[in-house]
This record gives structure tokens, sequence and C-alpha cells, in this order.
């Protein structure tokens, strides 16, 4: 667990224009100056883009289930066809506000089944989330460390609305090289009482640290946050995929 | 909003042992080396018990309701009566698990309406959270000005569990001198395109952010972060009731 102490997160500029087929591992390792211990923190976006997932709306035919859930919530039909065949389970619709939730095949649930339509190139295009988030994140950190022999923990990151409360938090889709969530539980506090429920959501957290470091217009998706090497390990861990609660333990679904 | 980049955190170790009636600002300003566009970021815990909100299980009379739902919970009667009287509504239960969440008198969405009963004096003492957290922050904060010249602004924070994901992440419960959510909506993108639904969950953020600093054993509730000074503001702003979804907007309650 190591000890607890300064941390410091800082965007790295200078990423090159991202399209299918880029080496993110490597360009990442080429920003330079990574070192043991950092986590390497990445907008989704790009690691979309690097994967090919952008879709030309107008190659989309949304069928009848699409059809009729756009037209109750006045959203584009291709765009719903898309949300729809991302996902494994509508889990609410706000026909007043145009706004659906889904269980992504992924297991996240979150609004247009994380597909994105802004700050894409072209009126027409739109990005999907990667298809394994936690795949890609240990591809990436793997081309890191073949690259530099660091291997920094990698987190991709997507910014989430929340319940309950306005404002979207950035959280981890995918990681390697770190546990998503670090479990407290069974350990005592210093009064010697027992810490009940105590898993905290580390990975998540790193993930809003850094977007703090991010400018949204700028286009810095890459962030380093160093300091935080005790939660780092070796191998690359469970992904993201092991903190998704699973639905029968879920009251939110 | 100003230019984003590189941000720190650190622990603030030294705050003496917190009972009822503690200045909190006073002491903070005595930690020492706050700088104009520090963020304070500090736990709930802390606060509550300057603010003398602990409760001895003793003195609580269970009512009727609380004994019914203390038995379906198999949880302490005397615990579900404070967790009925700190709150407006009981959003879930799961006798499985004994969980409670509730819409605390404040408007949170938690479980057992925020109270605490770890790492508290005394097997049969447990916390509430502040009164008021947005007005506990204001105080401290001008409890910091006061002292040193210095207007950080002052995030309080408690780890709350979320839907869908395992893990507690730290939640802004109450700030002062910085808006709880930064709103996109409107602006352009790089392509020129407008940003949509993009609100972005600043001090919740923030608090996650502190808490990667903190150990939840050594008791140290007090985190100062610098670098965020484009998100501090003079005024102490509307305090985190604002990020607070409201009913009819909540597909979630």
């Amino acid at each position: 667990m190591g000890q607890p102490g300064d941390f410091s997160a800082r965007p790295v500029p200078g990423l090159p224009e991202v399209t299918t087929g880029f080496d993110l591992g490597a360009a990442i390792a080429d920003l330079g100056n990574l070192r043991e211990g950092d986590i390497v923190a990445i907008s989704q976006k790009v690691v979309s883009k690097a994967e090919g997932q952008t879709v030309d709306l107008a190659g989309v035919l949304p069928g009848e289930a699409a059809q009729r859930l756009a037209s109750e919530l006045d959203k584009d039909p291709r765009m719903v066809e898309l949300i729809l065949s991302e996902s494994t389970e509508v889990v609410r619709t706000d026909p007043g506000r145009g706004i659906i939730v889904t269980a992504t095949h992924h297991g996240f649930i979150c609004a247009n089944s994380g597909i994105d339509s802004s700050n894409v190139d072209g009126d027409e295009t739109v990005l999907l989330l990667p298809e394994d988030p936690d795949a890609s994140a240990r591809r990436i950190r793997a081309g890191i460390a073949a690259a530099t022999g660091v291997k920094p923990a990698v987190i991709i990151s997507d910014s989430f609305g929340r319940a309950w409360r306005y404002g979207q938090a950035e959280v981890a889709i995918g990681c390697a090289g770190i546990e998503p969530t670090d479990d407290w539980r069974g350990q005592q506090d210093t009064t010697g009482r027992e810490l009940k429920a105590t898993e905290i959501a580390i990975a998540d957290q790193i993930a809003s640290a850094a977007d703090l470091a991010r400018d949204k217009t700028s286009g810095t998706p890459v962030v380093v946050v160093s300091g935080l090497g005790r939660f780092v390990i070796d191998d690359d861990g469970p992904g993201c995929v092991a903190q998704l609660r699973k639905k029968g333990e879920d009251l939110f679904r």
C-alpha cells in the first residue's frame, strides 16, 4: 500500500493528431520523461480514434426499435440505433430531455452508451467507446514499457454523468497496472476499530484528478500523475471491469 | 477560467485533536504556508467533531418506524432512528445486506444519512454530518482569511458510495470560494462545435483528488491543493447545495 503523501498531475502536450492505427503507447513514450510509479491518464476519445471507433451516421440504418425510441426522445434515429447496438439494456429514458441511459456491452451505466458526438471531425461522425478499454490500457502500457523500459500504470477515462448530482465526473473505463479499487475492509482504524465497507475507488479518483489538469477545449488528452506509485503494480491487474457493480447487487438499475 | 496545467495536492499533518468548539479555521491557518489560489480540502469527520455532531447511541430512543426497519435490515434500532431523523426520504433499502440509502435533510443521497460509526471515540458514539456543510466551509474560510489574509477555497468532503460501481469516492458536501460545477455548456470546442451538456463536477473532482493524498488510518484530514487557482473565486459562491440534482430531474431516486 505504501505511504500517502504529495502527488502532482501535469498535462503533457504534444500528442500528434490521432487517426486510426495510431500507436498511442509509442507516441506517449515519445512525449518523454515518464518515471517508475507514474500513472498515465488518457482521455477515451484519442483511444477510440486510434482504434478506429469512429462511425459515420450516414451509413447507419435505424431499425424499428431505434426509430420508435428516437421519435419518443426526439433524437436522431441513427444515433439511437448506435446507442442500442452498443448496449445490453436501456436503464432509463427521459423523453422530456432526450436522455437515454444504457448499460453498455462493457457493463458501464452511462448516457448514450458513451457515444461521443462532440469534437469529432465531420458533423455526421460519432465516436464509440473502445471495444475493450482494459485491453486498450494494457496494450498502451506494454507499448510504453517496450519503448522506455518504464512501466507506468495506464488509466483510460471518460466523463460520465452521475445519479443525484449535477456535473459530470471523469471515471476510469479501462486500466492496467493498478487495481481499480483499494480495499480496506477488515483493516483497523487508528482506534483499533474495524473499518467497515471502505473500498476506495482509486482509479476513478485518479481519473477525476487528472481531469482537473486538462483543458476541455485544447485537446490535451494525456495527463501524467506522479507521487501515487504506491498504487502502481507490476502486473496489469483485473482492469476496470472488476469495479462494475453486479446487477443483482445494484439498487439503481 | 484561467489556464489549466499542473497541480499538486499535499496532506498537511499537525492538526491537533479536534473536539467540540474547536476553531478549525484558526487551526488550519496555524498549519501554515497557505497561498492565494490554494484549495483546502477537509474531511467531514473533523468538521462534524468541531461542531459537536457526535451522538451517544445510549441516549437514542428508537421509534416504531425505526424499530420495524431495523429488524428488517438487522441493524441497531437506535442507529436506524438517527438515520431516519437525519433524512427526508428513504431512497432504497437492501435487507440482505443491511443497506439504507436515504436523502438527507441537506439533500445528499447516501448510505445511512452519512452517519459515521467508525473512528469515533467510544463504541456507542456516532457522528452526524455537519448541520449545514456549506456554512461550515464559509466559516472555516473566513477564519483562515482572518488569521492569514489569504482566502483559499474550502471544500468539506466525505466518501459516498456510488450507483453502478464498487468503491467509494470522495465528494464535496460543502464548499466556499469555488463553484461546485464548471459549466461549459454553450461554449465551443476546438472545431467550433458547441459543447453539449458539459458541466464538470469540479468540487467533487477536487475532493477525490485530495483524498488520494490522504491516509484513511493516519488521520490527516487536511489536504491543500495548489495550482487550481483558476477555480477559486473571491465570493463564497452558491455552495455544494447548488449541485444537488432536483428530485424532478433525477432518474435514480
